[in-house]
């Protein structure tokens, strides 16, 4: 994504900057403006708003560079969207014949299997369902099974072994010079070990593991029987009929038989497989309601935690803080700050709170469901920063503004954005020098990592699993890039000075990126 | 379509009229409201307008009746809507699944086909491509050819024969016992037979035929050899793999190899099948803005035209109309029809402009075409029958009305909407009484058979040609249903007297329907 936009912002640069800068510069409506208002104030600007459209004099015919460079602009994204668009498209196909095939590229994801007859299992229905309509191309089907109680025993067993891997350990390391035979290592097995009988953890961990097993393996015998779920992953014997197979309607009703690609086996979200499509609808406008009262109103809850949260009622509330809040200086800081924080607080938790929503809406893959919270956060940064910086209000009045008056959203925006424009081309720059700063430290991952292994991590396993580097976290650099992209596309020909604060983000953005990624394969071929 | 709405509008009259009409005719708003205004005029209303919404007082709870009225016809129509589309569905899925098979089943209609390299025709690339992807269900294809010439000269074969066979009626007719052996027929061979030699007809036709003829096959050959299109026919061996090929996106990019349903043979329109995709995009986005401006717009080509037509400029043009527009009678029934007649003009040239419209777009298939004017006219008579009744201007004054106050919308249609209640109660029963009459007596098609019987038909052949009935009109017809459907559904509710008017509309258009059907079908059997 970074490379088609540094493509579009260097060839739009490339023109708007040695035509509308002096174009702008060498006008002097500021001047003018100043000097009619305060013959003293008559410098009250800055040399970057000489540079930008603002400078320019009404219904001069300088204007008409600015048209043309808005035609230029146009012209240079949409080329280079097409551009990318077939070079993506290559990759994919290009990605999808190569010889180093994978299962899912087989496979076909299939959900609202209809309820078979009672003489018949899902996974007979499947298969004669699918054999009908592709007699030679169907391989075989595996249907999704209920084996919630199966993997608690899975789970626990896991635990059980992990326990004796750090037992053996601490085990080992008691073994010291002056007490050859060591400690064993003991535990008790009452609530999170800190009541009930003490025991011997290897011991107690390998009955454990003894008696589990059994029980796992008639569990899922009993899954495989009576626990199918009403979807199913579908194996064609041709890469082509399984791409083909997924873009088909399979039922005569819209609500049954539901075929969609089979995402990679790593990223199924299972639990989100066997909801039906009326639910699944039901949950996405629900989910899309919440957002939007989210994106719009997200104010309120804010003011509202605000207002509850004073210095006075956390006093009341938690008294152990008096300590700290009855001291004269800290008083002042919170009572300053304490909005603040909530909004940080509330801005920090939005992602993980627009993944959470986007998971409910019933999405069967995890990239999609990343992609859908992306979208979501996106439209929350382009209107409460870009807009709401813009029009200078909250969201909310200028949103019953246009609903009151819809033709004067062009007045409206005309009159405000000019304006901001030197805001948002300090706030590009702040982005670019502070925000990969901190990117590039990595610091939070790394205190996180080491307190992990202090405290946490005592196998090698252990380690490893600490150290395995966490996803790119899409679901918010994707949106933020977009709103820079959004911002400098807009601001390109009003102040063509941001251009080149966009094409540092870019071509920063795009080396972290690069070298990022690379570290994650590294370490994912490592683990 | 007629059934469903049938359905709908007799469930929702069991429960309106009985409530709704004592509900209103029991009140007295109007009664009031003319008392006020003027104590002589206090009948000033009609009995139709005594049982409708504007007869209930402002704020009286028996508005509530109304409101839940407005859920009850919701709740009618979404779930007839929903029988009758599961309902359709399995009659689809019935036609899909008999044993008597149509060809077009196992076919897909290809367009945008690559331009091949010199070394293969398109037939070969086409064939490849697809044996590629459908390896075990690809049987055959046929590209599309442009003959255009051949068939010139297979109309002109043609058309020597009907002479000859025409011809050859006259002769056998001019065998009277007076004169036995006839006189043989004969034409000039110039422009419209009117100049030229003097040819015996049955001769010279024979002599043109058997030179045609071996032109027509070499030409047949070089168009099987040089004139393929990029467009074409693939079948399949199976119904499904044709189903689920037409679904399937068979390239990379979207812009070729383009796939979908195959229409009946007979439906083809052969034209449009080697335009391209983006000629196909540009014709739509064309066509939409022409039929955009005629539906706001209609009525200033016709005020022009009126203006240009008016009498004394007709009589200057026209020299020979002196005779009869100098008449004083004459001249002033003219000068106060004339712009009604070109209004009646246009609106009797609108669906065949709109057909052609849609023909133009691209659309591969004649049914389509008919279902894309259909909606053109739709627009057409709901903006301008509908609203423009309602609004009570033409739309072109009610668009700016709410460009410029979107939410107006709400206050003007519900001021206007119950004022125009009776005017369309008249419509739908006139349409009723007098259109269903006309739709009868089908007396345009019988004065047109008779006038072609009496001096085109001479054989036996041509008579039939001339007696075959036309289609059903789907591209007026339904439109014209729908309005009502709009009418009656809109002001089932304010004006609930409008629904038995609606019933009868409906039954007698179902009976007319199925009568003209079954006719259709007995005279397509007996041709």
């Amino acid at each position: 994504m970074i490379f088609p936009v540094l493509s579009i912002l260097v060839f739009s640069g490339i023109v708007l900057l040695p035509v509308l800068l002096p174009v702008a510069g060498t006008d002097n409506a500021l001047e003018k403006a100043a000097g009619l208002n305060n013959g003293k104030a008559a410098q009250n600007f800055t040399q970057l708003e000489r540079l930008a459209l603002g400078n320019v004099q009404k219904e001069s015919s300088r204007l008409w560079a600015f048209l043309l460079s808005v035609y230029w602009v146009s012209f240079v994204t949409y080329f280079v969207l097409w551009k990318s668009y077939k070079h993506v498209s290559n990759l994919r196909a290009a990605a999808r014949s190569t010889s180093d095939v994978k299962p899912e590229e087989f496979a076909v994801l299939v959900r609202d299997v209809p309820v078979p007859p009672p003489d018949q299992t899902i996974k007979d229905s499947v298969d004669s369902y699918f054999r009908a309509l592709h007699p030679d191309t169907f391989y075989r089907s595996m249907v999704v099974m209920d084996h919630t109680k199966a993997d608690k025993i899975y789970q626990e067993i896991e635990s059980h072994k992990q326990k004796i891997a750090r037992a053996e350990v601490v085990y080992a390391e008691s073994k010291t010079a002056s007490k050859p035979e060591g400690t064993k290592p003991t535990h008790r097995i009452g609530f999170l070990g800190l009541i009930g009988k003490k025991v011997d953890t290897i011991e107690y961990c390998n009955d454990k593991i003894k008696e589990l097993v059994p029980k796992l393996e008639s569990e899922q015998k009993i899954t495989l029987r009576e626990k199918q779920q009403q979807a199913a992953i579908v194996f064609f014997n041709r890469r082509s009929a399984a791409a083909s197979a997924s873009q088909t309607l399979h039922a005569q009703m819209y609500d049954r038989w539901t075929v969609m690609q089979a995402p990679e086996p790593r990223e199924i979200v299972w639990s989100n497989l066997s909801k039906k499509i009326y639910e699944r609808q039901i949950r996405q406008v629900v989910v899309y309601a919440i957002v939007f009262f989210t994106v719009v109103f997200y104010m309120v809850p804010i003011t509202a935690i605000s207002a509850l949260t004073t210095l006075e009622k956390l006093r009341e509330k938690l008294p152990f803080l008096k300590v700290v809040v009855d001291q004269k200086e800290i008083k002042t800081v919170l009572q300053a700050y304490l909005p603040q924080l909530a909004l940080i607080v509330f801005l920090a938790l939005l992602p993980s709170l627009l993944m959470f929503l986007s998971k409910l809406e019933g999405i069967p893959s995890q990239s999609h469901t990343v992609r859908a919270a992306a979208g979501k956060y996106f439209y929350f940064v382009v209107f409460n920063v870009f807009l709401g910086v813009t029009i200078g209000s909250t969201l909310f009045s200028a949103l019953t503004t246009i609903i009151n008056n819809p033709r004067g959203i062009i007045n409206m925006l005309a009159n405000s954005l000019p304006g901001s424009a030197t805001f948002f081309l300090t706030f590009v720059a702040l982005k670019f020098f502070v925000g990969y700063g901190l990117e590039l430290s990595r610091l939070v991952p790394l205190i996180i990592f080491h307190l992990k292994r202090k405290y946490l991590c005592k196998t090698e396993d252990d380690v490893k699993a600490a150290w395995a580097p966490s996803d790119l976290g899409y679901n918010t650099r994707v949106p933020n890039d977009m709103l820079i992209v959004t911002i400098v596309l807009c601001y390109s020909v009003i102040a063509p000075l941001i251009i080149p604060f966009g094409v540092a983000y870019f071509s920063l953005g795009w080396l972290i990126a690069k070298n990022q990624v690379s570290q994650e394969l590294l370490s994912l071929t490592q683990v």
